[in-house]
């Protein structure tokens, strides 16, 4: 009876089973648990609360020993998130300590804090898939830095690159995506000990301690100041899965256009049991790609979901709070599952070399007209040779010929060039410019291993 | 183990039983599977297969008979998100007819025509509950038609009003709200019966008719064109969705403002068994707005989501396409929820008449400081006149004094206007303009019960 | 010296002249003006103010008696947005009238309906290019009905269609538009005549009648509430230009991909003097369809801007209103560029027949593989068809061989069907199924001109 | 005649004069003259070019030598947004030289560089103003370390706080802005060489020489890889300055509501001049702060748009691109208008303390009832202690009495707590927690001078 993200069908196009599992409700309820047992731990090591009371609170703070269909029901009839539970938890506690639970905290201590701890297991998950991504993408730039394919630019052939330059693209942009996530991390994974109004009163004399040891138990940045309604934090981390997300829809547009029929250039790894599709049978259609333009896009809304909603009111402001408590967990769970995939379609891409060499060739040199033109600029001046260039270009085009005939017959261009200086400055393979160097220079380090040697010698 | 929409323990925040049931997972198959009955049933009315085909598909065509996790783990499996159900059908069904499951058709068209039928129900309960918190909006109009209230502009006392006409602005924005929804409602309930890429081609010669049963079958809108790629009709479901969240968000956020404690003039529902705070036992807080509050933001991102994804490539994109597979079930979950709770809210909102009384009055009279410089105006002419009452006004606050003491007091205002006089035009309750009348307007034709006689006579 | 919409050099890749010309500062200026003549001639009549009065301030009401520069400065010292012009009237109006201007109005009463005036102004722009685009688009689908084009689904080459299908799906789109803003217009062309906190009372006893009168003479509708902070009005315009953006980007990024040098099927209108590379001489860059696919894009950016920004608080709120002030223009100007570069885009656009019929070929027939496995299906079952033809498009991919050759040469497919019956199941002119008809339906009334004949006979 | 951000009346509400002069036409010009020259200069240093064209061009490339309205005409005639200006340099330069203009270069490749000087321009003011406004705001936390304020949440009396506590988190979100801009800094502002589409082909053998020369002349980082299609740079600075909106609109809207009438503890810095209301002479509408609302959000929208927006195709894509041309200059003149905004409210705010005080007690000790209960907590265990509480909280409110009355008139609580403990326990500076401390730590380093004393002692 699932709905949305834990659709009984097609819940993994949005999510995987990885990043569901660290968001479901046991495991947002044991994040509390674990907040609250390190709270009870400090506050009995600081001697606010007796030892004993930490002891008991700490063994019952497992989220098996709650029946979470009951506190359902009670966070929807008292329209409260953790009463129930701290009421829960008292009990199973006992009478004489379970005072002890809970003590001086406020409901977003224990929300933001423990939400903390669920973001920090899953923007591990990114970060490991990132890095895989980011290498993988590395290994293709390496391989073929020397693979010659025809840059487009505006949708139109423009001059040759190598499909490593285009790859290293990738690997570029990712890199510096780990390095902002590096960055964030430490400001995004932050406890929240403050209490009810952010004046930590309630925790008593030795507020800053608890702070500190609840902090360090947990491993949680320590604030110095509340962030109830400072929520810079959590916007942050949308920004960074807005970017995450804006590389990965990049990457696998890219895929599906070059998996197109009229380019084949690229193909995505096969899953075994793939469909293609019910009615067509020559179909091999791009559904990984295509699942991570959908999971992209809908991260990039969620996203800026958190990124307008900074302005938190007075101390606390649920309205506002309680956007994160749906948002989050979606973001990251779709997120996460768009990470893993792009690693998984960057490790398992399929090169066509050969559809690449051909494609190139299909303007029959015209994607080397700059070059040409550039050679004669020398002789005739650079006015004159865009001039020619142009007509020559339109000329090949009407009389339907091969631009390579129309320029060697030209007798302006004859009288410059030799033939064999004309096909070569029509060549593709000799008009790659620092395409190869450009790729290794943003793939080797990443790359250390002998298998990474290029494939087409230079 | 739920997770977002279906998060074990904070569901009911983000959506409520009556729409996720309509959107979960066995919903979705059902509605698959309705369309894939209608296909056949027309099919065979037009002899394009057997009546025996149609009879034998149309008895398995119900949920409960398909293992869903199985689905699923198929659907992961294969990528495909319909490939499996028609499979698990053809089973059913069995080796002589299980051919005709599916006949021509292409997964598109069971999916977007299945969604039709999820979204005409979630519709009905949107627009019922969006009925009836306009006519709970409009009862509080007429009621408090009278009661005075202070009109507030920049967050600062301006000119008296009735609390009637601030709810008249919410029963004027709801029902344009309701005359959208209708004027929209067969634009986006639509059939698609168009094939692989639109041209009908696999429904054969009879495909007219055959979309055209289908849509008669299911009371769906028969559309002419395909639209597959053509999805203006889900953004504008999005729109829709954003423009009411719009008003609930707006009517959510004036009472949390109006039921601080500053200002005390409307309470929400007491929820029994609401729990205010955990640890602070005055607090009465406003959790049923402030849950329409988020609902509507998270509203607002989805449907930006919808609205700007109209760019589908080709005859077919899935990248595009999946986006509304999730966004379109967590927008109206959300939506639906949103619309009982406004409905909810509006129907037990408590008006404290007297604090709205006391309120008007804490700046002794400056809210009416117009309307004595409009009476002034005629004797002094519009500038002095303004320039006084900026005068009086400073005054007043510099020297902590009531304004109609000072008022009164001045010599300038004495010499045109008696005691009487100044106090009468400083008294808000005759300075409520037409507040009462468009009130009155705007509710009159909803409310036409005798209970909802104004409480206060003129 | 001109930023933003104004940019001295690229201005016109963000808006037009005609729209610009709607809402620069003389005009916005001109808009109020046009609103106080209107309030002070209807207020003379009712007899609220002198006729005399009436006369003088309507002689005034011209932008171009205004010192603009001047009016800006006082507009930014007193960071106020109307008083500066009402004073400015004032003394143009002279002492003894001039404090008959703005009689009783609040100055949203003035900008929300001089911006009515302007938005009328600028929507009919709009309305008069969504509709000449849509009967270019009728006109493409009309004459291109029969024309042969591959139909692509996942980026993938799916069944045929006919271009005039593809075209049709534009017109469908854009018909529903225009549906859509005539159904919208009233509510948005309306009057704001309701005094400072929507009470009326500074418009004295007869402000219905004011109210009426100023909307009759501007032709704007006239609202039964205030809508000060009622903006679903707005919001709703900037859903309508949201979805104009959709089907906008959707034609224009079409175009650019079935222009790119792979696909060459569609070309967009050369203009005169258009440049298309400064270093490669061989570019036919769509840039007016590339312009297209920005404005789009921001402008959905600016109506989520509007979609999001529904919840006033209390009477007015300058905070959110103060939004629309900048967004609604920017938001104006581009859509009304997008529509007119729309309507240039499709009237104007070259169709490479040939290149289509080519394309279609490719893949040697396996575009018709549906068709084949159809027409199998009869004699050997649907699973066995389906497997045969994955079995022999596979194997034409990879022995490289066309796959009308491989199907031909199969024994089990010729032991049903004759070479004939084979390749004409493989012809894609014979496989368009509906296509022709749908363009026709769609089209015909739109287009009722002998021209649009359609240029290949069925 | 100015639209938009050049409005003729409102411009200064959208933006400001520092910033308009940034990116207004003819700094966008400079800013391409400026890399022209760079390039050039490289390039005759490195001998690709002869000297004296390098002395040429960089003695023409004056923006002032241009005739923009000329350049303007022919963008639009070209639709190319570069070439006039190149052919207009080629011209100035003369015949023998001009064909040195622009060598090798592309036209993102001088757009994308120049757009980065004027970024650099940008940040550096609003890095100024947000330095500015982090020390204005610790000044604020530190002289109010201990001025009592009433916590609030959920719009609900919580517990006591300082206002230098919630100044504290406005220095502390302010602190991390500046933070994150110093991270990012250096990759947005990063030059852009590498030619038609990335390889460096027509820069020729000593391309990266090139690249690196130009870099350090212009002072901008050296990229590795082309990011003519690699966006997260700009991404990047849209999610800046949505995060600078954030903070933005929490302090603006918290000024607004704490301004309003029935708080009354803050008041934005009058403006000389400044005008409230028309007709309403009694008005203190806090138009900074509500400017600094609405351009916060449009920064949100336009942000989203940019961080929607890295799915660029191939080498490189106009359509995606173009929409930077628009938005960056209107987000960073709103956001740079927005900071400066931020910091003037901030300087000038004033602290009514007396209304502060007021405030607090409006519950007549409600807000301590958090502080009593922990007391009765340890004698009579928590929950008999919250109960106890709720029920003298709702007594008091039930029966119209001051809270404090109540409370020492009680039995239960009088067999524990003596008057003067309970008065003390009810007493908002007793309770005040860590909040000056709080205030202290994140301000002290900030504010070192003897001024900042705290005005009121521990």
């Amino acid at each position: 009876m699932g709905v949305g993200l834990d659709d009984d069908l097609l819940r993994d196009f949005f999510g995987n089973a990885e990043q569901r599992a660290i968001f479901d409700g046991p495991q947002r309820l044991q994040g509390w648990l674990d907040v609250e047992r390190a709270l009870a731990q400090t506050q009995a090591e600081l001697g606010i609360i007796p030892a004993e009371a930490a002891q008991r609170i700490s063994a019952h703070c497992q989220s098996d020993l709650f029946d979470i269909d009951k506190l359902r029901q009670h966070v929807s009839a008292t329209q409260h998130p953790i009463v129930p539970m701290v009421n829960a938890l008292e009990k199973l506690v006992g009478t004489e300590f379970g005072q002890f639970v809970h003590y001086g905290a406020t409901s977003q201590d224990i929300m933001d804090s423990g939400q903390a701890l669920q973001l920090r297991q899953s923007l591990q998950g990114i970060e490991r898939d990132v890095a895989a991504a980011t290498k993988a993408a590395a290994s293709l730039a390496l391989k073929h830095r020397n693979t010659t394919q025809v840059g487009r630019t505006h949708g139109q052939h423009a001059v040759p690159i190598s499909f490593g330059l285009k790859a290293a693209t990738w690997v570029d942009e990712l890199q510096r995506l780990q390095t902002r996530i590096a960055e964030s991390r430490d400001r995004i994974l932050t406890v929240q000990i403050f209490g009810a109004a952010g004046s930590m009163a309630g925790y008593g004399d030795r507020a800053f301690e608890v702070k500190a040891g609840v902090a360090s138990r947990l491993g949680l940045t320590e604030p110095v100041a509340p962030w109830h309604a400072t929520r810079d934090r959590i916007a942050e981390l949308g920004s960074l899965m807005a970017l995450l997300a804006g590389v990965s829809e990049r990457i696998a547009a890219e895929v599906i256009r070059l998996q197109s029929t009229e380019f084949g250039e690229l193909v995505e790894p096969l899953q075994p049991g793939h469909i293609g599709s019910s009615t067509m049978p020559q179909k091999r259609n791009p559904h990984l790609s295509e699942g991570i333009v959908a999971k992209a896009r809908i991260a990039q809304s969620l996203s800026a979901g958190l990124l307008r909603n900074g302005a938190h009111q007075h101390e606390r402001d649920m309205g506002a709070w309680a956007v994160e408590w749906l948002t989050v967990p979606e973001l990251m769970v779709g997120s996460g599952a768009m990470a893993a995939d792009l690693n998984h379609l960057l490790e398992g891409l399929q090169v066509n070399v050969e559809r690449m060499r051909r494609n190139v060739g299909i303007t029959g040199g015209q994607v080397n007209a700059e070059s040409l033109m550039m050679i004669l600029d020398s002789s005739i001046g650079r006015d004159h040779a865009h001039h020619l260039l142009v007509e020559l270009t339109r000329s090949a085009d009407l009389r339907n010929l091969n631009f390579s005939e129309v320029a060697t017959a030209d007798e302006r261009v004859a009288s410059h060039l030799s033939q064999d200086q004309i096909m070569k400055a029509l060549d593709p393979t000799q008009y790659l410019g620092f395409a190869p160097e450009v790729a290794d220079r943003i793939s080797r380090a990443l790359t250390a291993d002998a298998e990474d040697r290029p494939s087409i010698s230079p």
